[in-house]
Order: C-alpha cells, then structure tokens, then sequence
C-alpha cells in the first residue's frame, strides 16, 4: 500500500534556502530528512518508524507543510494537529516557528479502537517521538541509548564494589536476541569494555552483525564461545560473541555452571522479541519450522513461547539470587512469563529505574544534532569540538570515537550523544559559534528524542516506579512542552502514545537552531538550560536526592527546596 | 475539615504593589482573589468553585507561590504543577510569568479513583478551570453564559422564522430548576426580551431569586401564572413568573394544552439537578419529606426520581414534536431518563451543538476582565468604553447596562461578556490605552473561561457531536496552550477534567496583562487575535461552514483552506 501523492523525498544539502530564513529552513529539510528512504521505515505511507510513526498526516498535507514553511515570517507560527497544518499565526521572534500536537486524544476515548477509527476517518495519525516531530535520526540513536545503558550497568556494578572499574572491563555479560535492536547490544558492551555472549536463535541475525562490526565472533559450539568470553573477561579485553541457541535452554544451563561457581555471569538482560509471543521461538521448534508453526496454531504456539520465556525468566531470577546484576530491558519478557504462572518474573527491574532514572535525575538525556549542509565533514567538526569541549569526560570521547568509526550515515549526516544539565547549553553555544565562525558549513539542528529526563510521562516505561508514585501524573510534558515554547524552541511537540502506546504515555519534544545569530545563541541558552532543567526539578520533587543536590549544587531554581 | 496554614486570604487592592511589575502582581492578586471568602466556596480547603476544584494544593504551596511571584524578574518564568511550586527558568519578556499544569494523568490512569489516589498521597490537585488557573470571578459568569445562550436559541427561532425579532421577544419560555445555576435562566429570557414560566417545586429558591430581582413573580396558582405570562408574551413584554410545582407533573399538563392549540409554548428546557437522581423530586414525594426518603431508600428513590425525569423527558420530546424549540442544558436529564426506559430521550439536542457551536465557529467566547485596582469605578469606566467601541451590538449594550443593574461585585470588581475573533484584540487595546491615559486606576487583567471556542476537548460537553466526529481529538487544547504561550500571555494554564470529571475532559486557558505599556499593547494584539483563531480554525478544521466563511472574511490563515 502507499498513499496518494506518494513520492521520493529527501532534504535539500548546501547552503541555499528556499524558506525565507534558517530557522524556517531546518524544520522544512527535518520533515523531508524525515522520509528520506535512507531513514524512512515506509516512505510511501509517511511512516518513519515504530509501527506506524508518520511524519505527515498525508501527502496532501505534507506538501502543505512545505508550502507554509517556504513562506513563513520570521514572526509567524504554524500549528500543525496530528500531522496536519491547520493555521498560522503572527506570534513574535522568540516564539517556535511550528508547534505540534499529536496524536492526543481524551482520557476516556484513549483506546487503540478509539484512535484506529479516527485514523481512518482521516482525523489524526500516530506520531510516535521522533516521526511526527521531524527529528528522527535513524538506527544511530538505539546504539548509543544502548550504550549508555550499559555504561551506567558499569558504573552502577563498580560503585557497589563488583567491578574493577566503572565500566565493564573484567566482566561478563550474558543476553538474548540480536534483532534491529538487541542487535546494538555485544558493540554496546564492548565500547563499555566488557566481554559478552549473545544467544539468538537465528545464525543469520548474528552475521548480519557481524558484518557490520557490531558483533566480533559467532559461534555453534557453547564450549568455544564460552572458552572466548572466559578468556576475555580474564584479560580485561573486550569481546562479543554470538552463541546460536535458544535463550529458554542456554541461560538455564548457563546458571547450573555458574552456580558451580566454573565461571561468573556479571550482567544477565535479554532483548528477544518477547512482547509478541509469536516473535519468540519456543524449545520445541526450530527457526525453519517457526512461521508456519506459528501460523497454524497461534494459540497453541503462544502458550508454548511463554512457557519458554517463563524457563529463561526463572533462570535470570536465579541469576540474581546468585549474585548477578539482572534486568529487563524493555521487551515485557517479565509480564510474559507471569503469564505463564512464573509468580517471581518481577522480581528483577526494568532498565529504567535500575540505571537510566539516575541519569535523568542531572538532567543527562539524548542530546542530538543534525548538519543542514549535508555533510559528513560538519560533524566530523561537531565530533572534535566536543570532545574539546568536555576534555575530561572519557566516556563522552569513546562514544564520540566508536560512532566516528561503527555509525554509518543514513539521511543528512547526525550525531548524538547523552548530556546533563548545564553541558547542553555549552554544547549549544558551542555549536552556534562553529556555524557564526564558518567552521561548519551550514547551521545546525540540536534537538532530542522525547524519551528524555523531563519530557514523559509513562507508567511502562520512563516513569515506571517513580520513588514518590507519581508514575501516571502526566503535568510534567505539559510544563515541559510550555517551558519549550516560552525558551527559544524552533519547535515544539507535544505526543500521545509514542513507544507504550495509547493511553499510556504523554511525552514532549523541541529542537533548537544554531544558525550563527546572537538571537539562536540566546534561545538556545535558555532552551538548552531549561528543558534538561525539567528533568532535574521533575526528579527533584518525586525525592531523589540525586537531583535535589543537582538542583543544588547547579542553581536550579526550585521554590519549596529552600 | 481546613488545610493546615488556613487563613482569610484577600486580595490587596490599589496601586501600591509588591512584585517587581504588574505583570506578576496580576497573577499573585488574581491567586489571592480566588481565595478571598466573597469568590471561593471554601477558602480554608482552597476550594475555589466546583467540587474540589483548588487554586494552590496546600497552604505551604500558596505561601510559596505567593513569595516566588513577589521576586520573579520580567524575563522569569514560574512552573506551578497541580498547583504547586516547582521551578523557576530564565526565559524572555514574550515568555508567560506562570506556567500552570493541573490534574493531568496518563490516559489509562485517567480515572477518579487513581486521581482521588494520587491527590490522598499530595501528588495531584484538581484545577477545575478557572479555580487552578486564577481567573475565576464567582457567579457573574452563569448569569452571562445564561443569557448567551437564550440570545441564540432567540437567534435561531428568528433565522427559521419562528420569532418575530432576533431575540425571544414576543416567545414563551418554559422551564424548570430555580436553584444556584438555574435561577439565572429568568433573568436571561427576560433580558433577552421573553416571557418565561420556571417551575420548582421549593418555594423558598424561587423566592429567593425574587429577592435578587432575578425574578419577577412568583405563583402557586397554575392558572394565574399562566395567564400572566400569555398576557407577557401577546404584548411582546418580557416577564418571569415562577410557579411552585413538579416538572414531571407540570410539563405534561401543560403539553396536552399547548397541543389542544389553547396556546403555545416557544422554548422548552431544563436545570433541575437532574444529573443526581437524589436531587430530583419524584413527584410521589413532598418537598419535606424530600431528604428523609432520600436518606431512607436512596435506590428505591432513585428509580422514582428517574421514572419521574423519563416523564419530563418524554413531555419535551413531545414538545418537541408539537413544534416547540427543546434542548438539554446539561443537566444529563436524557440520559437519567434513558435509564428509566425511556428510548426517544436523546431526540433533542444538547445547548452546545444547538446554540453555541455557531458562537464558538466565530470565535465568540467568555471575555472577561477584572480591575486590578479594586475599585467598582474602573469597571464602570470599562463597561461605558466597551459599548461606545461597538455602537452598533445591541445585544452587548443589553447585557453590560444589565450586569451594571443586576451583578453585584464578589472579590475585585470584574465583567464579563462574550466577544467574538477580531473584537476581542480590539477590547484588549482599549483596555490597554485606558490603562495608559490613566483613566482607569491600575492595570487590568484580560483572561477567560477554559469553555472556550478553540481551548478544550470534551465529548460530553463543549465537542458532543462535532460535524466530522473530532469529539475526543485532545490536539486541540494542547495547541491552544502553547498558542497562548507563544503570543504573550502573561499566564497559560493546561487542565485536566474540569467541569465533566476526570477522563472527560482536557482544556486551556490564558490570561493577559493590560499594564498601559507598549508592550502589553503588542503582547494582547496577538494574544487575543490567536486566541479566538484557534476556535475559527478548529470549527472550520471540523467542517463548519460559518467558520471556513470567518477564516475567509477576516484573515485567518488556514494552510489547506485556499
Ligand atoms: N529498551 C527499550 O525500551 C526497547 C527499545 C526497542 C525495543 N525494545 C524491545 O526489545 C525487543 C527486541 O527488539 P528487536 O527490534 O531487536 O526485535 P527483532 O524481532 O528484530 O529481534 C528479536 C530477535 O530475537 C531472536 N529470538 C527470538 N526468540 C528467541 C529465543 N527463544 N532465543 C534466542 N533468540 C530468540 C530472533 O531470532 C531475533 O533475532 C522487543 O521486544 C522490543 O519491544 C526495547
Ligand atoms: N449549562 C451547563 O453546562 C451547566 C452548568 C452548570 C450546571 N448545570 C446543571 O444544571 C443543573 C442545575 O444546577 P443548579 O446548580 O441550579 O442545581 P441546584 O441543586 O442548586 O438547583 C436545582 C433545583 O431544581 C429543583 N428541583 C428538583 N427536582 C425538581 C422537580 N422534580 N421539579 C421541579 N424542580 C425540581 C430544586 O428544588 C432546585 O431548586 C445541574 O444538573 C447542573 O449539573 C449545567
């Protein structure tokens, strides 16, 4: 299928505009880069990723964007509502350019079948984070989120005296499933110093990883690929191997040898396909037989799955008893295996409150950035400004390092990397004084996912068990979303649903421009000091201390923490 | 039960102020205002009007607020969630003074029980909305949006030929309910020129609004009030007669007289407090006994109280039938009807698709201000300069030489009428020159309901039944929010639930400053034009006619409208 007026699009490269200014121009090329095949799941129909993510709720409306962009003042503002440009409005200069609401609806009418019917009555779309708010950046963001997660593993093991050093190096990582995503995981722990088995049942998964330099070795003999992984951990040396197995019997076998104390499992994750039982190959089937086992008795075949998931679940709880660092990485394989009457599944975390939440407590989050010249060479500038710029920050300079060298491009060139508050807004100034000086070649787009540390509210997910409950109170992406607008954004959204679901999340966006000016050098201090300041005041009032002496040491204004 | 730190609040009047602009006094005296004991209903609690619906979530908040909005710079911005206090950002001069989230919950959590869950734990508040957002001005806003409606539906009656002017002038209107809301309807019929017979069965609320002038006689003989208004109706002379008696008994009787052609009923509606079955006399029991038999059998009372309301409901319909103008004024009377069996209850229609959309599709809307001076003399100064910059709306002549015989002033003196796109910018700049010239004694604050034309989403209420079924499309307040942002508010508010519960509802609001400046002048020019344009687009966006013919006649841009 593809929707009428469907066509290839992708961003105009150089220095010559058709809008009339930069700060029209960068939301203009975002949407097309948006649906550049390089980037685009489902150009054609608008969806950029996640299920059905768009950038525009039609082409029709696509091209009225486009329209109204080329021509917009530098005074004026256009609302966009689930993908659609439906007015423009003479604001002021400090004033965001575009303003989006997505895919929001009542909280009685928040239902799948509720949004399914108004899609098709034409009425809205799903606008997933970074789809409908025109700052997707391709694959290069589920590395990076991926590393930093394991980064923070590192540091989290080191702090409570179970790692030499705070990072993985001297340890073992044990995980499943190397998928579109999991398939980050053995460069994750290796750019993080560690040596990591990975078991997927499919072989080819695991090549296709290791053609890309994500994955060193793969093997099918256990023995070897354990004697590999033994062997590096004992040499502080990082290694990633690909086992091919199925993870319901290889994590249960692994943990008899561990608990035999042969080896030490240091971190035990799985990122398998488990939110959808049929996506999750039982013991009894072999990955030739899976599609047609699955499609003849779906029923039968889910039962057998969770079983299955409930087998890997039991041992990573084991695991932990013994002495592992466990968690779940975001793929319900906890709730799958409670389905199958496994009553301890949740007795391990998810990954957000274990290692992610202490970040977004300094307002550390995705920060990103996009070079609108369309050349690689302006972010080979941005790469060695930062690692200038924040000289002492190790982690920083092996990220930046490993994604010069894995990451290939795909649509106009992009960067990202994680930052807290107070070094965005250095990052941003920074970045504006590079396009004032001629040393990048067009401005810059510095923007972020709305999976950040003040922008979500998502009971699954980002806000999963917050210290004080406050889990469902979905004021803080309203402020967030205000606090954009009132800052300098060049554009704001404000989403329902994004990764979760309908109904079960609420979540903002803004991107900023550095086009050289004194006004962008302005706007992007504040933007770029208050939107990381919301996850530090948001944390700050749920109780954790981290923030609170964030907000402390800092000076981030909070009026009730005297 | 009081809140610990309870005491009389009030705001301080005159030109003497303690925050560094009028552009934060205004919203620390508008706080002030809602909890002074002549506005709010229980000051102790911070219980504003409606329910719960609180303007600080606790007095340490308040006090909080209070010393924050005291040393706020003009450049600052304050963030209040469910109304408290949690940061502060440097923004810009454009930017709002306050940001305001209220009772917003993720979707699948958006349920009375969680909130009343979340709010026990300290975490959540409800805003109402006016109550959370410091813009409420007590019960002058019923007695207008009364009046409002019965100006349309004479509108109406006059474009299908049905009345002999645009107004009720030479109509009879019957209805029933003389309590807190409803004892406003015959003061509205008669300003609006008509005849109107109220039925209550409790003398003493109809004596009540006798005493107030709101009502001009009061009757027990059936026949004697009858005559009465007839007599009023046949020599075009507005009159209100209330007449002691059970709807479910008085509105048949008097359908089988309108049907026998012995004369003829124009209008018919409701405000009984329909929407609780306890609320409602069956008509099997007195006045007196009416609370014993409540308290005694609450459900065999409520299946009275139903059966009682099916036969009203079933009256009007057949009123409705026998040419009668009918509608629901949200007191949920067809549905409680519809539970007692009655399946014709919905043949008419709720007031807000049938009077005030067509309002709503121009823009038209709760405009209200409030003298920040305290002093009643502003107001009248305000009341003479609004009629003489619309000579020709003898409508809005109508109701503000009305409000000055009729409302008396509870808290700062305030006014308030409804304005449509383009005159709303043009009431804000006169407001602003009075400010300068001195005529009026201090700033003035221009703010508004969040029932507005383009500021909520509401099934049950203000977008039952859109023309394109956009019902529960919750874009549309969000954008309002960061429109208002975007233009110069000096406050903007996002709530949740207001007025129809929790999961029902999410809406807007803005309030602006008119300090006599220049920039105020520019800041409301936007403000109050984008405002109202939000309700043209949203109208037009959802097919209406007379909104795509506005958003043509007076500029409002709309991309795909060319
Ligand atoms: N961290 C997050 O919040 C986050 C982000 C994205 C995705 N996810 C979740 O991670 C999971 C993986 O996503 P993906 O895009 O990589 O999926 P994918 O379908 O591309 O890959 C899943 C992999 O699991 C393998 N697999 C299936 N059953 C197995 C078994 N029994 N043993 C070993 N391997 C098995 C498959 O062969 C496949 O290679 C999903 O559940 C997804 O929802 C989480
Ligand atoms: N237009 C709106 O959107 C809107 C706004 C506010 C209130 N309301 C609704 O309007 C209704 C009235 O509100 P209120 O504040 O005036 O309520 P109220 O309780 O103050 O007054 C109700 C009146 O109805 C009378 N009554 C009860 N049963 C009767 C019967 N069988 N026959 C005749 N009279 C009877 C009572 O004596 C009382 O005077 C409520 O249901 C309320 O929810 C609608």
């Amino acid at each position: 299928m593809s929707l009428p007026g469907a066509r290839p699009v992708r961003a105009p490269r150089g220095t010559e505009i058709s809008a009339r200014s930069w700060q029209t121009e960068a939301p203009l090329r975002m949407l097309m880069n948006n649906l550049d095949p390089e980037v685009a799941e489902r150009p054609d129909d608008l969806v950029v990723y996640g299920g059905t993510g768009r950038a525009a709720r039609s082409w029709e409306a696509f091209d009225a964007i486009v329209d109204t962009l080329t021509d917009l003042a530098e005074d004026e503002t256009l609302l966009v509502q689930s993908g659609k440009p439906v007015g423009v409005f003479r604001t002021n200069v400090w004033a965001p350019r575009v303003l989006i609401a997505n895919s929001n609806l009542v909280g009685d009418w928040a239902t799948w079948p509720e949004f399914r019917r108004l899609e098709a009555e034409g009425l809205t779309m799903y606008g997933q984070m970074t789809a409908g708010s025109w700052i997707y950046i391709a694959t290069q963001g589920i590395l990076q989120g991926t590393f930093e997660t394991f980064a923070a593993v590192g540091t989290k093991l080191h702090a409570e005296g179970r790692a030499p050093e705070a990072s993985l190096k001297g340890t073992l990582t044990l995980t499943g499933g190397c998928g579109g995503m999991g398939g980050a995981q053995p460069l994750a722990v290796t750019l993080n110093g560690g040596a990591v088995l990975i078991v997927d049942v499919d072989e080819t998964r695991l090549r296709r990883r290791q053609a890309k330099r994500y994955l060193d070795e793969v093997e099918t003999d256990l023995e070897v690929a354990l004697a590999k992984v033994l062997a590096a951990k004992a040499e502080s040396r990082p290694l990633s191997v690909g086992y091919v197995g199925n993870a319901a019997e290889v994590f249960p076998a692994l943990l008899e040898r561990h608990r035999a104390g042969e080896f030490f499992v240091d971190v035990v994750t799985d990122q398998t396909s488990a939110h959808d039982p049929l996506s999750y190959l039982p013991t009894e089937y072999t990955v030739e037989s899976w599609q047609a086992e699955a499609a003849a008795d779906p029923e039968g075949f889910t039962k057998k799955s969770r079983e299955a998931m409930a087998a890997q679940v039991k041992a990573m709880v084991e695991f932990q008893d013994a002495g592992s660092e466990v968690f779940d990485y975001g793929n319900s394989i906890r709730d799958e295996a409670r389905q199958a009457g496994y009553d301890r599944a949740f007795a391990f975390p998810g990954f957000v409150p274990a290692y992610i939440r202490p970040l977004f407590c300094e307002g550390l989050g995705p920060f990103r950035w996009v070079a609108l010249s369309g050349d690689p060479e302006d972010i080979a500038v941005t790469d060695a400004a930062i690692k200038e710029l924040f000289p002492e920050n190790e982690h920083l300079h092996r990220w930046i390092d490993a994604a010069g060298e894995f990451v290939e491009f795909e649509g106009l060139p992009a960067r990202i990397c994680w930052l807290g508050y107070g070094d965005r807004a250095k990052a941003g100034r920074l970045f504006n004084q590079l396009v004032r000086d001629g040393k990048v070649k067009a401005p810059i787009v510095i923007g972020r996912d709305h999976l950040d540390s003040g922008s979500v509210a998502s009971p699954y997910r980002e806000t999963e068990a917050m210290r004080d409950g406050s889990d469902a109170i979905a004021d803080w992406p309203l402020l967030n979303a205000l606090t954009a607008t009132s800052s300098g954004a060049t554009w704001v959204s404000l989403h329902h649903g994004g990764g979760v679901g309908i109904g079960r999340s609420l979540h903002a966006g803004q991107v900023g421009v550095a086009d050289g000016t004194e006004l962008a050098e302005a706007k992007l201090t504040a933007l770029l000091t208050n939107d990381p300041g919301m996850g530090v005041i948001r944390h700050a009032d749920a109780g954790y201390h981290r923030a609170i002496d964030v907000a402390r040491e800092r000076g981030v204004r909070i009026p009730l923490l005297a």
